[in-house]
């Protein structure tokens, strides 16, 4: 990681906790963080951000209120700032996140 | 993409020419592009913002001025906001771009 990039299969592999996002990269002021899930995080918004969510590898739903979203492997999905969601891992998943510095995982 | 989901490979595969991004996704104010490099772009620079680069297949080069980050499929590498660089793809690569919306892809 000399040179300022990052691996994120190698960053994932690192992490050894569920639901909890390591940034490993900064854009201005959004930071990328990568998280790993397993079963299913609480219902949560953000009233002020969007936030970005991509399968490296294995799979996700995001469950929103009334419907869902099915992510795989290249896949991602923006959660408009507002909307209540709960991300569910059936089996498990790596994913990057990207938002705004100081958003809390667990939303407002 | 009926559920707003985007497929990267697959918006990559739309693609047919070289260095143009294609937006397909937002979080607020920032842009989610896909790209695909072949050969060498110009030299250039972003006096006010960070640029992400991600390789989702293929490989690439992020030129800058005396030293050079090679990614590979999975790596990503911020370009800090004032520094020259130039991606160079010897082969072929399928890139995601992040960036604030209206950033120009020649720079200032």
């Amino acid at each position: 990681m000399g040179d300022g990039k990052v691996n994120l299969p190698a960053a994932l592999a690192r992490i050894t906790d569920y639901w909890t996002p390591h940034t490993v990269a900064a854009i201005n002021d959004y930071d990328v963080k990568v998280v790993r899930f397993s079963g299913e995080f609480a219902w949560h918004t953000h009233s002020h951000t969007d936030e970005l969510f991509l399968v490296v590898r294995g799979g996700c739903r995001i469950e929103l209120r009334g419907r869902e979203v099915t992510l795989t492997e290249g896949e991602l999905y923006v959660v408009p700032r507002g909307v209540e969601h709960r991300p569910v891992a059936d089996e498990e998943a790596e994913v990057v996140l990207i938002e705004p510095r100081g958003t809390v995982n667990t939303g407002d």
